[in-house]
Protein backbone atom coordinates (compact mmCIF):
# COMPACT_ATOMS: atom_id res chain seq x y z
CA UNK A 1 0.00 0.00 0.00
CA UNK A 2 2.48 2.78 -1.02
CA UNK A 3 1.06 4.57 -4.07
CA UNK A 4 3.57 7.72 -3.92
CA UNK A 5 6.55 5.99 -5.04
CA UNK A 6 7.35 7.29 -7.91
CA UNK A 7 8.21 4.75 -10.94
CA UNK A 8 8.82 5.21 -14.29
CA UNK A 9 8.86 1.86 -16.03
CA UNK A 10 6.08 1.88 -18.85
CA UNK A 11 3.80 -0.83 -16.89
CA UNK A 12 3.72 1.63 -13.99
CA UNK A 13 2.99 4.65 -16.23
CA UNK A 14 0.28 2.75 -17.73
CA UNK A 15 -0.99 1.86 -14.45
CA UNK A 16 -0.88 5.33 -13.00
CA UNK A 17 -4.10 6.59 -11.36
CA UNK A 18 -4.77 10.25 -10.06
CA UNK A 19 -7.21 10.27 -7.06
CA UNK A 20 -11.54 11.02 -8.28
CA UNK A 21 -13.26 13.79 -6.74
CA UNK A 22 -16.08 10.83 -6.20
CA UNK A 23 -14.98 7.30 -5.06
CA UNK A 24 -11.97 5.72 -6.97
CA UNK A 25 -9.80 7.31 -9.52
CA UNK A 26 -8.88 8.18 -12.94
CA UNK A 27 -6.09 6.74 -15.30
CA UNK A 28 -5.88 6.76 -19.00
CA UNK A 29 -5.02 4.36 -21.63
CA UNK A 30 -1.44 3.93 -22.69
CA UNK A 31 0.04 3.38 -26.36
CA UNK A 32 2.34 1.14 -25.52
CA UNK A 33 -0.25 -1.22 -24.03
CA UNK A 34 -2.59 -1.05 -26.97
CA UNK A 35 -4.27 -4.48 -28.34
CA UNK A 36 -6.17 -4.80 -31.38
CA UNK A 37 -9.56 -3.02 -30.36
CA UNK A 38 -8.69 -0.49 -26.70
CA UNK A 39 -5.97 -1.97 -24.34
CA UNK A 40 -4.41 -4.74 -23.51
CA UNK A 41 -6.58 -6.56 -20.94
CA UNK A 42 -4.18 -7.61 -18.73
CA UNK A 43 -3.12 -3.55 -18.10
CA UNK A 44 -6.60 -3.09 -17.29
CA UNK A 45 -7.10 -5.91 -15.12
CA UNK A 46 -3.39 -4.58 -13.76
CA UNK A 47 -4.78 -1.14 -13.20
CA UNK A 48 -8.00 -2.15 -11.64
CA UNK A 49 -6.18 -4.08 -9.22
CA UNK A 50 -3.68 -0.89 -8.57
CA UNK A 51 -7.28 1.20 -7.99
CA UNK A 52 -7.73 -1.55 -4.59
CA UNK A 53 -4.34 -1.71 -3.65
CA UNK A 54 -3.43 2.60 -3.89
CA UNK A 55 -6.77 3.23 -1.95
CA UNK A 56 -6.23 4.23 1.88
CA UNK A 57 -8.83 2.30 2.84
CA UNK A 58 -6.97 -1.29 1.57
CA UNK A 59 -6.61 -3.37 4.99
CA UNK A 60 -4.70 -6.62 3.02
CA UNK A 61 -2.94 -8.14 0.10
CA UNK A 62 -5.11 -9.15 -2.76
CA UNK A 63 -6.34 -13.22 -2.91
CA UNK A 64 -8.36 -13.33 -5.68
CA UNK A 65 -9.56 -11.06 -8.64
CA UNK A 66 -12.34 -11.41 -11.20
CA UNK A 67 -12.43 -8.84 -14.28
CA UNK A 68 -15.39 -8.76 -17.02
CA UNK A 69 -14.38 -7.04 -20.03
CA UNK A 70 -18.04 -5.29 -20.40
CA UNK A 71 -16.72 -3.32 -23.58
CA UNK A 72 -14.15 -1.69 -25.52
CA UNK A 73 -12.00 0.77 -23.96
CA UNK A 74 -11.84 4.03 -26.22
CA UNK A 75 -8.18 5.58 -25.83
CA UNK A 76 -8.40 8.38 -23.27
CA UNK A 77 -8.66 8.84 -19.95
CA UNK A 78 -11.37 6.66 -17.90
CA UNK A 79 -12.68 6.61 -14.06
CA UNK A 80 -12.51 3.62 -11.74
CA UNK A 81 -14.84 3.54 -9.11
CA UNK A 82 -14.14 1.51 -6.04
CA UNK A 83 -16.03 0.07 -3.41
CA UNK A 84 -14.77 -1.80 0.04
CA UNK A 85 -18.27 -3.62 0.52
CA UNK A 86 -17.38 -5.45 3.38
CA UNK A 87 -14.46 -5.31 5.17
CA UNK A 88 -13.58 -8.69 8.15
CA UNK A 89 -10.97 -9.28 10.64
CA UNK A 90 -9.23 -11.13 7.26
CA UNK A 91 -10.80 -10.33 4.20
CA UNK A 92 -11.88 -7.20 2.58
CA UNK A 93 -14.36 -6.96 -0.34
CA UNK A 94 -14.30 -5.20 -3.06
CA UNK A 95 -16.45 -4.24 -6.35
CA UNK A 96 -15.44 -2.19 -8.99
CA UNK A 97 -16.45 -0.72 -11.74
CA UNK A 98 -14.42 0.55 -14.76
CA UNK A 99 -16.28 3.38 -17.14
CA UNK A 100 -16.12 6.25 -20.12
CA UNK A 101 -18.47 9.33 -19.68
CA UNK A 102 -20.95 7.07 -17.70
CA UNK A 103 -20.67 4.01 -19.73
CA UNK A 104 -19.40 0.64 -18.11
CA UNK A 105 -16.73 -0.57 -19.99
CA UNK A 106 -15.72 -3.23 -16.96
CA UNK A 107 -16.75 -4.81 -13.96
CA UNK A 108 -14.64 -6.40 -11.48
CA UNK A 109 -14.69 -7.81 -7.72
CA UNK A 110 -11.65 -8.35 -5.60
CA UNK A 111 -11.20 -10.24 -2.43
CA UNK A 112 -8.05 -9.12 -0.45
CA UNK A 113 -7.22 -11.12 2.75
CA UNK A 114 -4.59 -11.76 5.35
CA UNK A 115 -2.03 -14.38 5.16
CA UNK A 116 -0.60 -15.97 7.76
CA UNK A 117 2.04 -18.40 7.97
CA UNK A 118 0.17 -22.34 8.19
CA UNK A 119 1.12 -26.31 6.78
CA UNK A 120 1.63 -25.71 3.41
CA UNK A 121 1.41 -27.41 -0.04
CA UNK A 122 2.07 -27.46 -3.82
CA UNK A 123 0.28 -30.72 -5.75
CA UNK A 124 0.49 -29.59 -9.02
CA UNK A 125 4.33 -29.62 -10.55
CA UNK A 126 5.35 -27.08 -13.17
CA UNK A 127 5.52 -28.44 -16.94
CA UNK A 128 8.77 -29.83 -18.22
CA UNK A 129 11.09 -26.60 -19.56
CA UNK A 130 14.70 -26.02 -20.10
CA UNK A 131 16.25 -22.67 -18.41
CA UNK A 132 14.89 -19.43 -19.44
CA UNK A 133 18.24 -18.40 -20.37
CA UNK A 134 18.44 -21.42 -23.02
CA UNK A 135 15.34 -20.66 -24.62
CA UNK A 136 15.61 -17.82 -27.10
CA UNK A 137 13.92 -14.96 -26.76
CA UNK A 138 10.28 -14.63 -29.53
CA UNK A 139 10.83 -11.46 -32.13
CA UNK A 140 7.95 -9.57 -30.83
CA UNK A 141 4.98 -8.56 -33.47
CA UNK A 142 4.22 -5.55 -35.03
CA UNK A 143 0.62 -6.05 -33.43
CA UNK A 144 -0.81 -6.22 -31.22
CA UNK A 145 1.65 -3.48 -30.02
CA UNK A 146 1.28 -4.28 -26.34
CA UNK A 147 3.33 -7.62 -26.62
CA UNK A 148 5.83 -5.82 -26.83
CA UNK A 149 6.42 -4.97 -23.62
CA UNK A 150 6.81 -8.86 -22.76
CA UNK A 151 10.16 -10.75 -23.06
CA UNK A 152 8.39 -14.22 -24.26
CA UNK A 153 10.74 -17.52 -24.86
CA UNK A 154 8.32 -19.94 -25.85
CA UNK A 155 8.74 -23.61 -24.49
CA UNK A 156 6.01 -24.53 -26.25
CA UNK A 157 2.85 -24.18 -28.14
CA UNK A 158 3.90 -20.21 -29.63
CA UNK A 159 1.24 -20.51 -32.22
CA UNK A 160 1.22 -17.54 -34.69
CA UNK A 161 4.05 -16.01 -32.79
CA UNK A 162 6.54 -18.92 -33.90
CA UNK A 163 8.17 -18.51 -37.12
CA UNK A 164 6.57 -21.53 -38.77
CA UNK A 165 3.30 -21.63 -37.86
CA UNK A 166 0.39 -24.25 -38.45
CA UNK A 167 -2.58 -25.70 -37.03
CA UNK A 168 -1.99 -27.83 -33.52
CA UNK A 169 -4.23 -31.15 -32.13
CA UNK A 170 -3.82 -29.22 -28.54
CA UNK A 171 -3.46 -25.46 -27.21
CA UNK A 172 -0.76 -25.23 -24.72
CA UNK A 173 1.56 -22.95 -24.88
CA UNK A 174 4.39 -22.90 -22.00
CA UNK A 175 6.98 -19.89 -21.92
CA UNK A 176 9.12 -18.08 -19.74
CA UNK A 177 8.10 -14.76 -19.41
CA UNK A 178 8.57 -11.42 -17.79
CA UNK A 179 8.27 -7.57 -18.55
CA UNK A 180 10.72 -5.87 -20.73
CA UNK A 181 12.44 -3.62 -19.74
CA UNK A 182 12.82 -5.64 -16.46
CA UNK A 183 10.67 -5.07 -13.99
CA UNK A 184 10.35 -6.65 -10.21
CA UNK A 185 7.40 -9.34 -9.69
CA UNK A 186 4.54 -7.76 -7.71
CA UNK A 187 0.58 -8.10 -7.85
CA UNK A 188 0.04 -5.87 -10.82
CA UNK A 189 2.51 -7.33 -13.02
CA UNK A 190 1.42 -11.13 -12.22
CA UNK A 191 -2.30 -9.84 -12.78
CA UNK A 192 -1.32 -8.57 -16.34
CA UNK A 193 0.99 -11.85 -16.74
CA UNK A 194 -2.69 -14.13 -16.38
CA UNK A 195 -3.82 -12.32 -19.49
CA UNK A 196 -0.57 -12.61 -21.85
CA UNK A 197 -1.37 -15.36 -23.40
CA UNK A 198 -2.85 -14.88 -26.87
CA UNK A 199 -6.35 -16.24 -27.38
CA UNK A 200 -5.65 -20.37 -27.45
CA UNK A 201 -8.09 -21.09 -31.05
CA UNK A 202 -4.96 -18.66 -32.37
CA UNK A 203 -2.78 -21.33 -31.24
CA UNK A 204 -5.01 -24.05 -32.44
CA UNK A 205 -5.67 -22.86 -35.74
CA UNK A 206 -1.55 -21.57 -36.37
CA UNK A 207 -3.14 -17.89 -37.17
CA UNK A 208 -4.66 -14.62 -35.38
CA UNK A 209 -7.98 -14.72 -35.07
CA UNK A 210 -10.84 -12.21 -34.04
CA UNK A 211 -10.91 -13.23 -30.00
CA UNK A 212 -10.96 -11.65 -27.01
CA UNK A 213 -10.70 -12.32 -22.96
CA UNK A 214 -14.36 -11.95 -21.56
CA UNK A 215 -14.14 -12.59 -18.19
CA UNK A 216 -10.92 -13.02 -16.22
CA UNK A 217 -10.38 -14.61 -12.51
CA UNK A 218 -6.83 -14.26 -10.95
CA UNK A 219 -5.84 -16.46 -7.69
CA UNK A 220 -2.88 -15.14 -5.68
CA UNK A 221 -1.31 -18.18 -4.49
CA UNK A 222 2.14 -16.07 -3.91
CA UNK A 223 2.38 -12.96 -0.90
CA UNK A 224 4.08 -9.68 -1.27
CA UNK A 225 7.45 -10.81 0.10
CA UNK A 226 7.81 -13.97 -2.39
CA UNK A 227 6.77 -12.20 -5.48
CA UNK A 228 9.77 -9.27 -4.52
CA UNK A 229 12.25 -12.07 -3.13
CA UNK A 230 11.41 -13.53 -7.24
CA UNK A 231 12.35 -9.84 -8.57
CA UNK A 232 12.74 -9.50 -11.86
CA UNK A 233 13.52 -13.10 -13.19
CA UNK A 234 10.94 -14.63 -15.76
CA UNK A 235 8.32 -16.78 -14.81
CA UNK A 236 7.44 -20.45 -15.76
CA UNK A 237 3.66 -20.13 -17.46
CA UNK A 238 1.30 -22.18 -18.75
CA UNK A 239 -1.87 -22.38 -20.18
CA UNK A 240 -4.24 -24.39 -21.98
CA UNK A 241 -8.00 -24.36 -23.45
CA UNK A 242 -10.40 -27.10 -21.23
CA UNK A 243 -12.99 -26.54 -23.94
CA UNK A 244 -13.63 -24.63 -27.38
CA UNK A 245 -17.69 -24.31 -28.40
CA UNK A 246 -20.70 -22.10 -29.18
CA UNK A 247 -18.27 -18.93 -29.69
CA UNK A 248 -16.47 -19.11 -26.20
CA UNK A 249 -13.55 -21.20 -24.69
CA UNK A 250 -11.66 -21.37 -21.60
CA UNK A 251 -7.75 -21.17 -21.05
CA UNK A 252 -6.80 -20.87 -17.37
CA UNK A 253 -3.46 -20.31 -16.77
CA UNK A 254 -1.09 -21.00 -14.09
CA UNK A 255 2.17 -18.52 -13.56
CA UNK A 256 4.48 -19.79 -11.66
CA UNK A 257 8.03 -19.49 -9.97
CA UNK A 258 9.62 -23.04 -10.68
CA UNK A 259 13.25 -22.06 -9.23
CA UNK A 260 14.16 -21.56 -5.58
CA UNK A 261 13.76 -18.05 -4.52
CA UNK A 262 17.36 -15.74 -4.29
CA UNK B 1 -36.11 -17.10 -18.79
CA UNK B 2 -39.19 -18.91 -17.37
CA UNK B 3 -39.74 -17.44 -13.72
CA UNK B 4 -43.12 -18.43 -13.59
CA UNK B 5 -43.01 -22.31 -13.43
CA UNK B 6 -43.85 -23.56 -9.63
CA UNK B 7 -41.18 -25.94 -8.56
CA UNK B 8 -41.24 -28.14 -5.53
CA UNK B 9 -38.01 -29.49 -5.74
CA UNK B 10 -36.21 -28.76 -2.63
CA UNK B 11 -33.64 -26.83 -4.51
CA UNK B 12 -36.07 -24.93 -6.21
CA UNK B 13 -37.76 -24.11 -2.65
CA UNK B 14 -34.33 -22.82 -1.49
CA UNK B 15 -33.64 -20.97 -4.66
CA UNK B 16 -37.28 -19.09 -4.33
CA UNK B 17 -36.88 -15.48 -4.95
CA UNK B 18 -39.69 -12.72 -4.90
CA UNK B 19 -39.24 -9.07 -6.61
CA UNK B 20 -38.64 -6.41 -4.51
CA UNK B 21 -39.85 -3.63 -4.42
CA UNK B 22 -36.08 -1.79 -5.00
CA UNK B 23 -34.22 -3.02 -8.08
CA UNK B 24 -33.46 -6.78 -7.10
CA UNK B 25 -35.37 -9.70 -5.37
CA UNK B 26 -36.45 -11.24 -2.27
CA UNK B 27 -35.20 -14.48 -0.51
CA UNK B 28 -35.09 -16.43 2.15
CA UNK B 29 -32.90 -19.00 3.92
CA UNK B 30 -33.63 -22.68 3.39
CA UNK B 31 -33.02 -25.42 6.59
CA UNK B 32 -32.21 -28.21 4.37
CA UNK B 33 -29.11 -26.20 2.70
CA UNK B 34 -27.53 -25.11 5.91
CA UNK B 35 -24.30 -25.48 6.59
CA UNK B 36 -21.59 -25.33 9.18
CA UNK B 37 -22.70 -21.64 9.24
CA UNK B 38 -25.25 -19.86 7.36
CA UNK B 39 -26.33 -21.67 3.87
CA UNK B 40 -24.27 -24.09 1.70
CA UNK B 41 -22.61 -22.07 -0.46
CA UNK B 42 -23.59 -23.76 -3.44
CA UNK B 43 -26.90 -23.01 -2.63
CA UNK B 44 -26.55 -19.10 -2.47
CA UNK B 45 -24.76 -19.15 -5.25
CA UNK B 46 -27.68 -20.30 -7.31
CA UNK B 47 -29.36 -18.18 -5.79
CA UNK B 48 -27.52 -15.24 -6.80
CA UNK B 49 -28.10 -16.80 -10.58
CA UNK B 50 -31.47 -17.29 -10.10
CA UNK B 51 -31.53 -13.77 -9.65
CA UNK B 52 -30.11 -13.22 -13.55
CA UNK B 53 -31.62 -15.56 -15.06
CA UNK B 54 -35.46 -14.41 -13.16
CA UNK B 55 -34.76 -10.72 -14.02
CA UNK B 56 -36.74 -10.03 -17.29
CA UNK B 57 -34.06 -7.65 -18.30
CA UNK B 58 -31.98 -11.03 -18.91
CA UNK B 59 -31.09 -11.05 -22.53
CA UNK B 60 -28.92 -14.46 -22.62
CA UNK B 61 -28.19 -17.75 -20.75
CA UNK B 62 -25.13 -17.26 -18.39
CA UNK B 63 -21.25 -17.79 -19.56
CA UNK B 64 -19.57 -17.15 -16.05
CA UNK B 65 -20.03 -16.59 -12.59
CA UNK B 66 -18.43 -15.29 -9.77
CA UNK B 67 -19.46 -15.41 -6.16
CA UNK B 68 -17.46 -13.53 -3.69
CA UNK B 69 -18.68 -14.95 0.19
CA UNK B 70 -17.89 -11.73 2.04
CA UNK B 71 -19.55 -13.06 5.80
CA UNK B 72 -22.02 -15.27 7.04
CA UNK B 73 -25.60 -15.11 6.03
CA UNK B 74 -27.83 -15.17 8.96
CA UNK B 75 -31.05 -17.75 9.20
CA UNK B 76 -33.39 -15.35 7.39
CA UNK B 77 -34.40 -13.34 4.78
CA UNK B 78 -32.16 -11.36 2.35
CA UNK B 79 -32.02 -9.03 -0.84
CA UNK B 80 -30.37 -9.73 -4.00
CA UNK B 81 -29.38 -6.77 -5.60
CA UNK B 82 -28.99 -7.24 -9.76
CA UNK B 83 -28.01 -4.48 -12.14
CA UNK B 84 -27.20 -5.15 -15.78
CA UNK B 85 -24.67 -2.36 -15.75
CA UNK B 86 -24.32 -3.46 -19.73
CA UNK B 87 -26.51 -4.92 -22.67
CA UNK B 88 -24.85 -5.78 -25.42
CA UNK B 89 -25.28 -7.57 -28.54
CA UNK B 90 -23.61 -10.72 -27.78
CA UNK B 91 -23.18 -10.10 -24.23
CA UNK B 92 -24.40 -8.94 -20.99
CA UNK B 93 -22.67 -8.31 -17.39
CA UNK B 94 -24.43 -8.06 -13.74
CA UNK B 95 -23.15 -6.98 -10.47
CA UNK B 96 -25.44 -8.81 -8.16
CA UNK B 97 -24.78 -7.65 -4.12
CA UNK B 98 -26.45 -10.20 -1.43
CA UNK B 99 -27.43 -8.13 1.56
CA UNK B 100 -29.10 -8.56 5.19
CA UNK B 101 -30.33 -5.24 7.27
CA UNK B 102 -28.11 -3.48 4.50
CA UNK B 103 -25.32 -5.64 5.45
CA UNK B 104 -23.10 -7.05 1.99
CA UNK B 105 -22.85 -10.80 3.29
CA UNK B 106 -22.15 -11.58 -0.27
CA UNK B 107 -20.61 -9.96 -4.01
CA UNK B 108 -21.11 -11.36 -7.10
CA UNK B 109 -20.58 -10.86 -11.09
CA UNK B 110 -22.00 -12.71 -14.00
CA UNK B 111 -21.49 -12.39 -17.81
CA UNK B 112 -24.79 -13.63 -20.23
CA UNK B 113 -23.69 -14.34 -23.30
CA UNK B 114 -25.60 -15.63 -26.82
CA UNK B 115 -23.95 -18.85 -27.86
CA UNK B 116 -24.06 -19.69 -32.08
CA UNK B 117 -22.54 -22.58 -33.65
CA UNK B 118 -18.72 -23.27 -34.04
CA UNK B 119 -16.25 -25.03 -34.12
CA UNK B 120 -15.66 -27.33 -30.67
CA UNK B 121 -13.71 -29.33 -29.22
CA UNK B 122 -12.42 -30.43 -26.27
CA UNK B 123 -8.90 -30.93 -25.07
CA UNK B 124 -9.34 -32.09 -21.46
CA UNK B 125 -10.24 -36.01 -20.89
CA UNK B 126 -12.18 -37.40 -17.79
CA UNK B 127 -10.39 -39.09 -15.24
CA UNK B 128 -11.00 -42.79 -15.27
CA UNK B 129 -14.66 -43.83 -13.20
CA UNK B 130 -16.93 -46.89 -13.73
CA UNK B 131 -20.70 -46.44 -14.21
CA UNK B 132 -22.10 -44.49 -11.83
CA UNK B 133 -24.48 -47.41 -11.15
CA UNK B 134 -21.23 -49.47 -10.23
CA UNK B 135 -20.36 -47.16 -7.50
CA UNK B 136 -22.20 -47.35 -4.26
CA UNK B 137 -23.90 -44.18 -2.70
CA UNK B 138 -22.14 -43.01 0.38
CA UNK B 139 -23.96 -42.33 3.68
CA UNK B 140 -24.53 -38.79 4.17
CA UNK B 141 -23.09 -37.20 7.85
CA UNK B 142 -25.70 -35.89 10.07
CA UNK B 143 -23.36 -32.77 9.55
CA UNK B 144 -23.31 -30.28 7.52
CA UNK B 145 -27.07 -30.35 6.95
CA UNK B 146 -27.08 -29.84 3.22
CA UNK B 147 -24.92 -32.62 1.76
CA UNK B 148 -27.91 -34.79 2.32
CA UNK B 149 -29.67 -32.80 -0.69
CA UNK B 150 -26.70 -34.40 -3.03
CA UNK B 151 -26.23 -38.19 -3.58
CA UNK B 152 -22.33 -38.86 -4.09
CA UNK B 153 -20.55 -42.11 -4.90
CA UNK B 154 -17.26 -41.68 -4.88
CA UNK B 155 -14.97 -42.83 -7.30
CA UNK B 156 -11.72 -41.22 -5.00
CA UNK B 157 -11.14 -38.87 -2.15
CA UNK B 158 -13.60 -39.19 -0.07
CA UNK B 159 -11.87 -38.07 2.73
CA UNK B 160 -13.50 -38.03 5.96
CA UNK B 161 -16.75 -38.99 4.25
CA UNK B 162 -15.73 -42.91 3.86
CA UNK B 163 -15.40 -45.23 6.44
CA UNK B 164 -12.31 -45.11 7.40
CA UNK B 165 -10.59 -41.91 6.82
CA UNK B 166 -7.04 -40.76 7.19
CA UNK B 167 -4.65 -38.58 5.93
CA UNK B 168 -3.99 -38.16 2.09
CA UNK B 169 -0.53 -37.23 0.03
CA UNK B 170 -3.19 -35.87 -2.50
CA UNK B 171 -6.41 -33.85 -2.46
CA UNK B 172 -8.03 -35.17 -5.76
CA UNK B 173 -11.88 -36.15 -5.38
CA UNK B 174 -13.70 -37.72 -8.04
CA UNK B 175 -17.30 -38.37 -7.92
CA UNK B 176 -20.65 -38.98 -9.60
CA UNK B 177 -22.99 -36.47 -8.16
CA UNK B 178 -26.64 -35.48 -8.71
CA UNK B 179 -29.18 -33.74 -6.47
CA UNK B 180 -31.17 -35.97 -4.76
CA UNK B 181 -34.10 -36.45 -5.18
CA UNK B 182 -33.23 -36.63 -8.24
CA UNK B 183 -33.78 -33.41 -10.27
CA UNK B 184 -32.67 -32.35 -14.12
CA UNK B 185 -29.75 -30.45 -14.47
CA UNK B 186 -29.94 -27.03 -15.72
CA UNK B 187 -27.83 -23.99 -14.58
CA UNK B 188 -28.38 -23.07 -11.36
CA UNK B 189 -27.76 -27.01 -10.75
CA UNK B 190 -24.36 -27.01 -12.54
CA UNK B 191 -23.51 -23.68 -9.90
CA UNK B 192 -24.60 -25.48 -6.52
CA UNK B 193 -22.47 -28.54 -7.80
CA UNK B 194 -19.60 -26.53 -8.22
CA UNK B 195 -18.98 -26.27 -4.71
CA UNK B 196 -20.29 -29.28 -3.22
CA UNK B 197 -16.43 -30.66 -2.90
CA UNK B 198 -15.80 -30.01 0.65
CA UNK B 199 -12.41 -27.97 1.65
CA UNK B 200 -9.42 -29.76 0.29
CA UNK B 201 -7.55 -29.29 3.38
CA UNK B 202 -10.21 -31.44 4.91
CA UNK B 203 -9.30 -34.44 2.33
CA UNK B 204 -5.78 -34.35 2.71
CA UNK B 205 -6.33 -34.11 6.77
CA UNK B 206 -9.00 -37.15 6.96
CA UNK B 207 -10.73 -35.31 9.16
CA UNK B 208 -13.55 -31.81 9.03
CA UNK B 209 -11.81 -28.76 9.84
CA UNK B 210 -12.92 -25.63 10.05
CA UNK B 211 -12.72 -23.66 6.58
CA UNK B 212 -15.14 -22.11 4.16
CA UNK B 213 -15.57 -21.10 0.52
CA UNK B 214 -14.21 -17.31 0.31
CA UNK B 215 -14.19 -17.00 -3.92
CA UNK B 216 -15.99 -19.38 -6.46
CA UNK B 217 -16.32 -18.89 -10.56
CA UNK B 218 -17.69 -21.11 -12.35
CA UNK B 219 -17.75 -21.22 -16.36
CA UNK B 220 -20.57 -22.67 -18.53
CA UNK B 221 -19.50 -24.27 -21.42
CA UNK B 222 -22.72 -26.07 -21.70
CA UNK B 223 -25.95 -24.70 -22.81
CA UNK B 224 -29.42 -25.02 -21.90
CA UNK B 225 -30.29 -27.20 -24.17
CA UNK B 226 -27.64 -30.03 -23.28
CA UNK B 227 -27.99 -29.23 -19.84
CA UNK B 228 -31.62 -30.05 -20.20
CA UNK B 229 -30.63 -33.06 -22.85
CA UNK B 230 -28.97 -34.84 -19.85
CA UNK B 231 -32.16 -34.88 -17.80
CA UNK B 232 -31.33 -36.24 -13.96
CA UNK B 233 -28.47 -38.56 -14.10
CA UNK B 234 -25.39 -37.97 -12.13
CA UNK B 235 -22.49 -36.21 -14.17
CA UNK B 236 -18.56 -37.11 -13.27
CA UNK B 237 -16.92 -34.09 -11.29
CA UNK B 238 -13.64 -33.62 -10.29
CA UNK B 239 -11.60 -31.01 -7.98
CA UNK B 240 -8.16 -31.05 -6.21
CA UNK B 241 -5.86 -27.92 -4.75
CA UNK B 242 -3.29 -26.91 -6.52
CA UNK B 243 -1.50 -25.12 -3.74
CA UNK B 244 -2.77 -24.75 0.04
CA UNK B 245 -1.03 -21.89 1.98
CA UNK B 246 -0.83 -19.06 4.02
CA UNK B 247 -4.01 -19.86 5.36
CA UNK B 248 -5.70 -20.41 1.48
CA UNK B 249 -5.91 -22.78 -1.06
CA UNK B 250 -7.81 -23.26 -3.82
CA UNK B 251 -9.89 -26.24 -5.70
CA UNK B 252 -10.88 -26.00 -8.98
CA UNK B 253 -13.14 -28.34 -9.89
CA UNK B 254 -15.36 -29.61 -13.14
CA UNK B 255 -18.38 -31.35 -13.81
CA UNK B 256 -18.67 -32.81 -16.75
CA UNK B 257 -21.44 -35.43 -18.87
CA UNK B 258 -19.14 -38.10 -20.19
CA UNK B 259 -21.92 -39.99 -21.11
CA UNK B 260 -23.17 -39.33 -24.50
CA UNK B 261 -26.55 -37.21 -24.38
CA UNK B 262 -29.88 -39.39 -24.91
Amino acid sequence: MNPTEIRTHPFDLATDLTTNDEEGFLGHTSGPYSNMVGPFGGITAATILRAVLDDPRCTAEPLSLTVNFAGPIADGPFAIDTRPVRTNRTTQHWMLMLSQDDVVATTATAVCGTRRPTWSDTEISPPAAPPAESVPIADAPEFPVWMRNYEMRFVEGGGPLTPDPREQPTSTTTLWVRDTPARPLDFLAVTALSDIFIPRVMVRAGRMVAASTVSLTVYFHADAAVLAAHGDRPVLATARAQHFGAGFFDQPPTCGMPTAPR
